[in-house]
């Protein structure tokens, strides 16, 4: 019997779940299903939200929760991104690893052990930021970063009644400030907030609300000299409502003595669900953008069973893809023909998912399917909504270009 | 700047998210969230399926789609497994170069890379049966792996209106019999089925039918010749209605002349879900079995802010866990502290997962939890429903004693 391992013999060409296959064609010889990126959206993506920071005189640092693949965080950084956002430490670790230095966890540091991983990357030379909003966790993360002779720039969460994580009312940041800056582990570096968890019957206004909360957090925190760092940090945004935010900051008067940040993770391939109903609300407050962002993240998959009339078995399930929202059939191809050849989806949709099929509903009126248009083995190309929740359904995602051929194989870390 | 790599820096202690930990204390210095097998019942479970199917004279294949973890695999083999079942070549792939030389791929063999793979597979010496359901895809088949030099065994899958994949007519499969008997590339092997698809009025009644359908199938064929190997397959079974497909093979007169092989796959875990819910349903029908399985995945996360009095929110989210229900708050200990000194979390309630937290409701009552009982830092154990959808979160999880110390860390392969 052959040695056989599951990632070192030619023959099996990487990973478990989607391969090593540059260099060759999707729709002929890479194992589906698999995580597909389209290279000119993306280029577009990237390039996009970088001019729009610019233009907004806001940095960018990019959710890197949403991918956690960091070929995605060197084209980010190399496209002019200020830093990369994170959720948790292991993925903190898993971006300075692979060569992200600047570092903002966009998230409360707990846990003894995952303090010691921030211990180890402050350290090792990354330039990490973590969040805070309670006098508890801050007495803690003082003590440890003080024992490591170390000062830990900190942003202070600001948040909202019914919101996530954040400190409610603007006196507890006051206090909060000021008991971080009397400790000698750490630094205080700015103001955080997630305008995603605002909610009310008006968001629009209530974000741009929040928003102006936070500018005038920091300007009150400098007033009284509180901050540590020289051009503190001011830092919000997702991908739905990043023009307000950013707005509100270009609008701030923070240039010269502070930085604004901005966090979108999602923009990078955008989606077919969720993200795109945001971007026309962007669209329609901001004619001036008139193009937005476009989708590039795809699953390829095969139909496995026509087992009766107007039924479909496509072997994708919940392993492989979000599921926030069913996923749509956006183009289908015959295995091993041309990109250029597509085949019909009009009317087919997913009606159900199980872990590992998706059934889809062929639409009526198409005849026994079984003798017509529709073959076992055809590829059919699925968007999303949500794309963080089919990142971390794969290990390798393959980088394709306009014919489908496969350019690179990147790696994810989740 | 000291170079750091993902995974090979003792510092950094393996993978990203859960990492080697072996011999440390879950409540004390391992990063989380993480996924946690409890030794206790995955012993208990492993043994009281294995000893379920010897009585019921049937081979067991666990479905390894469900872990994932050859190291699983290995304990499911040594238990007394026949095989593993599988749902795709790269997890079959993944599983030979585990070990596990018997693979039951419970799914359609489709498209050429797939196909590509199960001809390296045998020829390294694994015995791989798929399943097919169509004359297309068994013409494809039987060309392969005619031109390989190879005779594939291959299993017809037997479905129902409004099922899943699987020739809906007896006819059908006897078409199909003849179509594969008759082709040098592949070899008929048995009969496969999955009655967790069969639904009406009646799912008992529709089960028992439907496994006696299989037995009367592999009969039928077996009459007419067509079997290329000896002693046949006839399998079924999920994790919810494996007792009625047992019965049904032990009472069908196969012994001897047919192989009968259950498959579950979430029984090795179990669950606090919809597999909890089955159970009471297996031993509601069968008062013998007295004891049944026992939950054994858990997974554990930290609180990491307690933002307004009623609200606490636990660093795990989508990412972490199983959504098809809210995951179930079952323990909670101090950082540091014992297992041997639980606190309370009666009438804790998960109210809202998002990709990296879940908010849970406290009960009323409790004051001011700011000051109160519970802290930033504490550890939750959470309970899920549908494991597979839990492991697949996870590329290392952790198996624990009863102290919740580290026995050992097993990589995923997903």
């Amino acid at each position: 019997m052959t040695h056989i391992t599951p990632d070192t013999s030619p023959a099996w060409q990487g990973g478990h779940k989607g391969t090593l296959e540059t260099g060759r064609d999707l729709l002929a010889d890479v194992s589906l299903p698999a995580a597909v990126i389209h290279e000119a959206p993306l280029a577009h993506n990237l390039t996009w939200m970088q001019d729009f920071a610019r233009r907004h005189r806001a940095e960018l640092a990019p959710h890197g929760k949403t991918t956690m693949t960091p070929a995605l965080f060197r084209r980010q950084l190399e496209a002019g991104a200020w830093g990369i956002t994170l959720a948790t430490l292991p993925q903190c670790r898993a971006a300075f690893a692979e060569g992200a230095t600047r570092l903002l966890l966009a998230n409360q540091l707990v846990g003894h052990a995952n303090m010691a991983i921030a211990v180890e990357l402050v350290r090792a030379g990354a330039e990490l930021y973590v969040t805070v909003d309670g006098h508890a966790n801050v007495a803690e993360l003082g003590e440890v970063f003080a024992a490591a002779g170390l000062a830990l720039p900190v942003l202070i969460e600001v948040g909202v009644d019914g919101g996530r994580c954040g400190c409610r009312r603007d006196e507890d940041v006051m206090a909060l400030a000021r008991d971080i800056a009397a400790r000698p582990g750490l630094m205080l570096a700015g103001l955080e907030g997630y305008e995603g968890v605002v909610h009310g019957d008006d968001p629009e206004a209530g974000i741009r609300a929040y928003a102006e909360r936070l500018v005038a957090g920091v300007r009150r925190i400098a007033q009284e000299g509180l901050f540590g760092v020289e051009a503190p940090i001011v830092t919000a945004s997702g991908s739905a409502w990043y023009d307000l935010i950013a707005e509100a900051f270009r609008d701030g008067g923070l240039e010269g003595r502070f930085t604004p940040v901005l966090r979108p993770g999602c923009y990078v391939v955008h989606d077919h669900g969720i993200y795109r109903e945001a971007q026309r609300g962007v669209l329609s407050r901001r004619p001036d953008l008139h193009e937005g962002l476009r989708p590039a993240l795809e699953v390829y998959a095969q139909v496995q069973s026509l087992p009766e009339p107007g039924l479909a078995i496509v072997a994708l399930g919940k392993r492989d893809i979000g599921v926030d929202q069913l996923p749509e059939p956006l183009a289908r191809y015959r295995e091993g023909g041309s990109v250029a050849e597509p085949l019909s989806v009009d009317g087919w949709r997913v009606t159900k998912l199980m872990d590992q099929h998706a059934f889809i509903a062929l639409p009526e009126g198409a005849g026994d399917v079984r003798v017509g248009d529709v073959r076992v083995g055809d590829i059919i190309a699925f968007g999303a909504s949500h794309p963080c929740l089919t990142f971390d359904k794969w290990r390798r995602i393959h980088l394709v270009d306009e014919r489908l051929n496969v350019i690179d194989t990147w790696a994810t870390y989740f």
